[in-house]
């Protein structure tokens, strides 16, 4: 189907569990079934896979070990899924028994998360949320920080509660401040999802070394989609001058399939212009942008389908992936196969395209509407926020799925 | 020995390879021996490891697997080690060719990190510390931030570059920014430690479960000693608005030995008076602070000892470390085994017992003296930074070791 987001071009990641077999293996997601890697594991012959298939075994709950295998073996296992699932490829397609064991519905399946994550980075290097933000809580003139054209501004987030799209997320309880009158504790009254995407590290760099701008593509295994979930008072009260921590770490969303580099290499485009001289370590004369279109929903208790509240790009970054790595690590701070990067907001340059909900009612100074008389400044328990994102090719998409998660309320 | 920091009443958990056992392994040390666990695992025949020695057999290179048990096993451990090692007990006393293949001494052993750390966490609750910085950064009169006395202030750090003592960390580069000029990338010029301690979480909670300031001590396993190395110059120029980053995670240093809450359960002294009245989620009425005696000391480049800079104790501590973890957790973030939070810089009330060079040097407005006409104002290369701790029993100590690290020159 044309609208599908897993044609043969995408051939993402993942991991999966069914009825029948609850453990957690590996698959790879094509048109709307899952094909098992396990079960198709012994015909992955070539020079990088031939010694290293139990990374696709079924002991494998995760892909770490397959992405720490480095960039050679991920082009192979692609080149090899490609050639498997074409249609004038025998050994797939004439081999009942094998299709039957290795090909799932993935509306019969249950995602996990598909990597284990090691440490998680969040930057912030959309210039449009950048903006808004400082626009918001410091006026216009003094909306950007001095360093935030110097360096992908970004901060350690929590790895221990990324979580895999379809989980609830609990409303968080915390200490705010009311102005003027002493802090108190209670359920987040501003409750927020920020529109992200994400890069795993496969092969990382030693302790003391650095991952050169240049090269640093090679270490990048693949994207997701990301809510990084935001309790917006609580972060206000506690984030000087150390920065987000329980208005962030209470749960980070992803979607379930790692779409890879070279599954999106062909929607390259120009790198977004930076107006102010990057110093040379920054500076990479390749484009690494990457138009993905991007889209928020939410669906509230009683509505019947949920309404769109945004709609975004990804190439509205202002930093790359390979900018962000390469600071990341100048000082030899080691990335592991398995660390999550994520984007910070995405926002674009209207309104419609806004990435939080912060910035859509403006602070609270306006509602978003969300048809049927439905509308909201910040979100609602059994709110359901659905992410999206896909590249649009010509008669195919490579697609993200969704990242989803709906919002229980606060146990106090 | 009176001043041994490893007696029968410590017996702190590491991880140890000897020249002719590279294989990292579970032990404890006493005296100046290491007992490694795996040889006398069949010995712990209690109700909860009689079916769990597997956490001490010679696969397992981490304590996790042990911390994971809970403090009841903990609890069980001890008591065994304590009854094993006694001058009393034949099983060890006794039979000579156990005692050879489970003993070694501590000075051919190579010692490794301890613990696979999951998240690193690292608090800011020592009062002077925070004082010292907001004098020299804002001045006296708005030293703390309205927020300090109200939660115990922490920001997420890097877990990846947790490493052991002994590690030499290599002078970070990066980006900063001189007075009225662009920023330049370049060698730290402002090197510094931090004196910290740290704990280890052994029981976790689940993601939107919170832990309960009243038995947040059964989760803690146990202490180390930490030196979150800092690069002032970077850090100055990256860190607002999210926090630190690159001026903190080129390395964190902890000691090898993991000193369990038991062990150092004689030495609670009373909490810190908290002058400002506290939310019910972060009040206890029971003593959770500890009289641990801590130094820093440097040896730089051609001084024949080290000097000391720095004397100072963990009960200067504002924070309890069960508030820090009720605090963490209350808004349902999930806590895991392994997972390390650290104090934040301990500084005393007096100008000897500042826990930084930032402090010592006060912003490099004066030199320290290391004696023989060794000045510094923040750390050289090829200075070795040596922390250590103890507490002081009755004819007995129960100590940490030592936490130390020294600079290599910059790699360009």
């Amino acid at each position: 189907a044309e609208d599908s987001h897993f044609p043969i071009q995408n051939l993402p990641y993942g991991v999966f569990s069914t009825k029948d077999n609850d453990t957690p293996r590996i698959g790879v997601a094509i048109g709307d079934q899952i094909l098992c890697l396990s079960e198709i594991a012994h015909l992955f012959d070539g020079p990088n896979l031939i010694k290293c298939r139990h990374v696709f075994a079924e002991l494998q709950k995760t892909l770490n070990s397959f992405m720490s295998l480095g960039i050679a073996a991920w082009r192979e296992a692609r080149a090899k899924l490609q050639s498997l699932l074409s249609s004038d490829n025998h050994l797939l397609r004439d081999n009942q028994e094998l299709r039957k064991r290795a090909f799932t519905p993935q509306k019969e399946a249950v995602m996990h998360l598909p990597v284990t994550v090691g440490d998680y980075t969040d930057f912030y290097s959309s210039i449009h949320h950048a903006t808004n933000v400082g626009t918001m809580f410091r006026g216009k003139d003094n909306a950007l920080m001095p360093n935030w054209k110097h360096i992908p501004v970004g901060y350690h987030g929590r790895a221990s509660s990324v979580v895999v799209s379809g989980t609830p997320i609990r409303r968080p309880c915390g200490q705010t401040k009311p102005e003027n009158e002493p802090p108190v504790f209670g359920p987040c009254r501003l409750m927020d999802f920020e529109l992200e995407m994400g890069f795993f590290v496969g092969s990382g760099n030693k302790l003391g070394d650095r991952v050169d701008v240049k090269n640093a593509q090679d270490h990048i295994f693949g994207m997701v989609l990301v809510n990084d979930w935001s309790a917006r008072d609580i972060q206000k009260w506690e984030y000087v001058p150390l920065g987000p921590f329980l208005g962030k770490n209470f749960g980070t969303t992803i979607s379930p399939w790692v779409v890879t580099m070279d599954a999106l290499s062909s929607f390259i485009v120009e790198n977004t212009k930076q107006d102010v001289q990057v110093l040379p370590y920054l500076k990479h004369d390749d484009n690494y942008n990457f138009d993905i279109k991007l889209s928020v929903s939410i669906q509230g208790e009683g509505m019947n389908e949920p309404a769109v509240v945004c709609n975004s790009n990804f190439k509205n970054m202002y930093w790359t992936m390979k900018q962000q790595l390469a600071h990341h690590t100048v000082n030899g701070c080691n990335s592991q196969t398995g660390d999550l990067y994520g984007s910070g907001t995405i926002s674009g340059e209207d309104e419609t395209s806004y990435g939080s909900m912060l910035e859509l009612c403006w602070k609270g100074t306006k509602e978003v509407d969300l048809g049927n008389g439905n509308k909201r400044k910040f979100l609602k328990d059994g709110d359901n926020v659905v992410m999206s994102g896909y590249c649009q090719g010509s008669g195919f998409r490579v697609g993200f799925g969704t990242c989803e998660g709906k919002i229980l309320p606060a146990a106090l």
